[in-house]
């Protein structure tokens, strides 16, 4: 599996889990666009929203949850996040398995890109 | 219900779906940031992901399905898309009835705002 995000699940490149389960992964963003960056994704490889089907459902939406209680235990539910999810070009995404960004600590303009 | 989009769901207030069936509504942004601009919602009143349950990971997943489905439903699945939940202050967050926006029709920037 030719895949970045595989291979930190695998564990085969590191990176410092902020949180994880039998299904969900969640590391920090190594280019940080806010003072909190997470990216969380399923340990399962799907490359994109594109490629998700009606038995992903419940999984994307723990992808939420887990972003839900990120943003609580770093201290910016109450602040507020975004959670954005990029699919092909015009919207930025170069990693092919799919990642929910979970961004605060900071004043987050509009349009969101 | 004194919410915006309970009442857009419930009639009282007029908006043109573009998608809809027993849980979920999607309709035009009324301030569009990109070419295509959709709100998709549940039905039901959630105020923020603050508010999700792991009861509610279904739900939430199936909003991004219906992104992905109105995304190539509008000619965008291919030239990508982006999909962006907003909670509290923050993220800008101005309706407290979730909302997963849907971007697409042009180059999307990074950082997300």
């Amino acid at each position: 599996m030719d895949c970045l995000f595989c291979k930190i699940v695998a564990g085969e490149i590191p990176a410092t889990p902020v949180y994880q389960d039998d299904e969900v992964f969640a590391f920090r963003d190594i280019h940080p666009q806010a003072p909190t960056h997470i990216l969380i994704i399923p340990k399962r490889h799907i490359a994109s929203v594109n490629d998700l089907d009606a038995a992903d459902a419940a999984l994307v939406g723990k992808l939420f949850l887990t972003g839900k209680r990120l943003a609580a235990e770093l201290g910016i539910a109450e602040s507020g996040y975004r959670l954005v999810m990029n699919t092909n070009a015009d919207a930025g995404q170069t990693v092919f398995h799919i990642h929910l960004h979970l961004l605060g600590g900071r004043t987050l303009g509009w349009p969101p890109g």
